[in-house]
């Protein structure tokens, strides 16, 4: 059936879809979310169906801005349409919501499929919710992890032995990176770091490093910048690394779950060439991983699939009970990367980013326990991130003192005298991100005592920082309703971590961010 | 925030929908799929967001039907813009993917926010495939079953005492409910029978009996034919009778998955205040039911269910291994139903209508058996069939000679002599289905043999109807590859059931009929 184009400057989701008027769809026996076939041109496409009594006449096509930029379309041209059956791959997703388990060529339909944009919500949704409930065996995450990496686009280093670091993520103000991949690169080996945006916490690592340099480079330059530095510090998430992992990350986000956590991460690695992979899995109540078993199960997949993968990798599972240093936010954490860059840094930071060095440097095979430390105390760290700074076009002689943080400041004190018993994680996000964080760079929290420290009543327990004051009095209200920091005489005095009323609390986040 | 409405005649699905300017949804931190809480002229909804960078201007918000109509919008209006957070109900729908067993309390508000509308596709489309992935149990679909019909509107017929009947469906010309219903009808009891129209099949019992007489009626209607007849024969799906299904039917849909069967039966059946039900379970290689152990779950589901509700339910577990009677579309099998009711129906028709009637008959209490064909012989029960057509608007007096069938036919002949071994349901399926039915009410197929026949070579197997030459010409050359009946010498001799190669039959349907 030849229909006539109108155009609609409309973004569906990334998906291609076509409104047609009811009385054509029925004639085509179509049904909203049906598939059609469209030929223009001389090019095909297939595009996902929405149907109305009004909008569009009789005869027309309203194309949306994927499927207008596809044709090249301005109006008025004829577009044949047909009716198309599912996509292959959407058999295999029903076997596996059935139960079973898919091999590397199902899974490899799934993905183009994915990655070509074919399936609908729905179907997406149902693979990733089946995912979840059915599990992925490691055979099915290595098949996942090459199909994502086979669809997408690679770095290409030549002969060089790439090294690369992960965190699973979950605690707040964790800036390793930023700290690592200096001392990597300083060591003398290949370090291509990419990192992810916030999505729920209130700082990636690409928001710190954005305070320091841009990250938003192409594939060429980046290849000009590890080329020059032996390492970057960039934002992944337009490169085209894994791009199925997109797709994925729209229906686990609104969801909570996160199946495809090991392929996702291991595809990013394997775009990369990584040879020697590190991965950081904090531990603790209120972070992704709450037990040392899982934390262990989740490690030896790593390694497994690590396996699969031609890839070696190690994991570190780390103290994750409270945030990483004492800044969280864009800003607040860039300056104290660069201050602990300069050996004055917070020791918990220190240890953290020196023994998942050590790590790296023991699969590789050098044998010098202790080398990470030696690298940042000898300042060839800090001179190694100027020179990444300054060769992804930023200013290398960048001072802490002189990065801006959030001048509207909300202080918080202790009401009573004894010991910080804990410092909660999530109440952290959910405060530093009412403050603005990680869309206003300036905004975040600064504490001023962590676990175990000694505290008077009066003492200053955090600070507030936001760029505007609407912001910094939620964020003030909401820190007075969630008491982040906990004071107290002893832990037995304070066995109730928190209070379940018969409301649920609705605050729970999820942090997807991988 | 306040925006400016901008209407837009789109209807997405029955959704509430509006499209921000992406500066703005950035302002209010809405990433695509997130909800906001709208408020206008006094009244609140909670829409999904769209966000586009052209489209709709900054400081516009741009509203589909749904929206247009809730609030009564003719543009220019202010609409108060906020984020909200996911509905509650998120929060038992991710503990079902967990694998919760979830309570009545849950379901209830899952159910209710369905009906309202607050899910996204996203979540519900994880709901659909986590209750098929984890199962659900017999006390989740007396819940569901129960909320189902609370969110809807219920029949009322004062202290009659209400029978039903339902197939769960699956075999092609299954026009049991036309002579079931006028025979119970007949003696005395009430049966207000709902019906559903065809989705996957050439013909539902709605499309069969708007045939004889109108089906979409009001509540008030329906209550004044059943007080008049005993009985009615009419299309459920306007009557918002478990209006939540509707919602699942269109997930489960392009899934291929039935995880609500139980529930979505049984809250109709509740809706229509029934007391006594029985649930016919065609069994047989290519129906939704192919064992006899399956069946025999199904139904032990289905009493235990019923009882929960308060409905004493029976089963009849009937032979589905070919289409019931000789017809197949709308009129064919409207011609067919009346001439059964004549007295000059197929034998597996009256069989089964009866049958099952008595089956009913015993769980009233009725002690007559074999009451059922009495009825049929005396003609009382056709005397009921033409009072329930009359007092639906129909025309009492219409013979079955007087129907119309598609009057464009292809017959296909026997090419070798032996029996019938088998007709195949799905291939009898897609041939009427491509001849035009169900939309095209005289199109269809009419067997001259049934399994076991003698038939000699150059004999009419059966004969394709259509009011169109292209889907007639379509239609037989899909029979010529699918060969719906086989003749044979023995069963030995044909031990093959279908040949698959390598490429998968994407041709297999899923049938949701319920």
């Amino acid at each position: 059936m030849k229909l006539v184009a109108r155009t609609m400057n409309l973004e569906v989701g990334g998906k291609y879809v076509v409104i047609l008027n009811k009385e054509d769809a029925d004639f085509l026996g179509l049904h909203a979310l049906d598939r059609v076939r469209l030929k223009c041109k001389g090019k095909e496409l297939t595009a996902i169906v929405d149907i109305t009594t009004r909008f569009v006449m009789k005869g027309e096509i309203m194309t949306n801005d994927d499927v207008t930029t596809f044709f090249n379309l301005s109006g008025g041209e004829h577009i044949d349409v047909s009716k198309e059956k599912g996509p292959e791959s959407l058999i295999y997703i029903k076997q596996k919501i059935a139960g079973a388990r898919l091999e590397y060529n199902k899974i490899k339909k799934i993905i183009k499929d994915v990655v070509d944009k074919k399936l609908s919500d729905i179907e997406l949704t149902a693979l990733v919710t089946a995912l979840y409930t059915r599990g992925i065996s490691i055979d099915e995450a290595a098949s996942f992890s090459r199909a994502m990496v086979e669809t997408g686009k690679r770095f290409k280093f030549g002969k060089k032995v790439i090294c690369d670091k992960h965190s699973i993520g979950g605690i707040p103000g964790d800036k390793t990176s930023l700290v690592l991949v200096p001392i990597i690169a300083a060591s003398g080996l290949t370090i291509p770091k990419t990192s992810s945006k916030a999505i729920t916490s209130p700082c990636g690592t690409a928001e710190r490093m954005e305070v320091l340099a841009p990250v938003d480079l192409t594939l060429d330059e980046i290849e000009e910048v590890v080329k020059k530095t032996n390492a970057c510090l960039v934002w992944g998430g337009a490169l085209d690394l894994a791009p199925a992992d997109d797709e994925f990350i729209k229906i686990e986000y609104p969801l909570g779950i996160d199946p495809m956590l090991l392929p996702s991460i291991m595809s990013k690695k394997k775009a990369v060439n990584a040879k020697y992979v590190v991965i950081d899995i904090p531990t603790g109540k209120e972070t992704k991983v709450t037990s040392m078993e899982k934390a262990r199960e989740l490690a030896e997949d790593f390694l497994e699939l690590g396996k699969r993968l031609g890839m070696h990798v190690a994991c570190g599972i780390t103290f994750g009970d409270q945030p990483l240093g004492y800044c969280i936010g864009p800003t607040l954490e860039a300056r104290e990367a660069l201050l602990t860059l300069q050996g004055k840094g917070p020791r918990d930071l220190v240890k953290k980013a020196t023994m998942l060095c050590d790590i790296l440097f023991n699969e590789v095979g050098a044998k010098n326990h202790g080398a990470a430390l030696q690298i940042l105390k000898s300042g060839k760290a800090e001179k190694k991130m100027r020179e990444i700074i300054e060769a992804q076009g930023g200013d290398p002689e960048i001072k802490p003192e002189n990065i801006e943080v959030g001048d509207k400041i909300f202080k918080v004190k202790s009401d009573t005298e004894g010991r910080v018993l804990w410092v909660k994680n999530s109440a952290i996000v959910l405060i530093a991100r009412e403050a603005g964080a990680p869309k206003d760079k300036s905004a975040g929290i600064h504490l001023n005592v962590k676990m175990g420290d000694k505290v008077k009543k009066g003492d200053l327990l955090f600070t507030i920082h936001s760029n505007n004051y609407i912001r910094l009095s939620d964020a003030a209200k909401l820190a007075e309703e969630l008491k982040p920091i906990t004071v107290g005489k002893k832990f037995e005095e304070k066995m109730l971590l928190e209070k379940i009323f018969a409301e649920i609390p609705t605050r729970k986040i999820f942090m997807l961010e991988r």
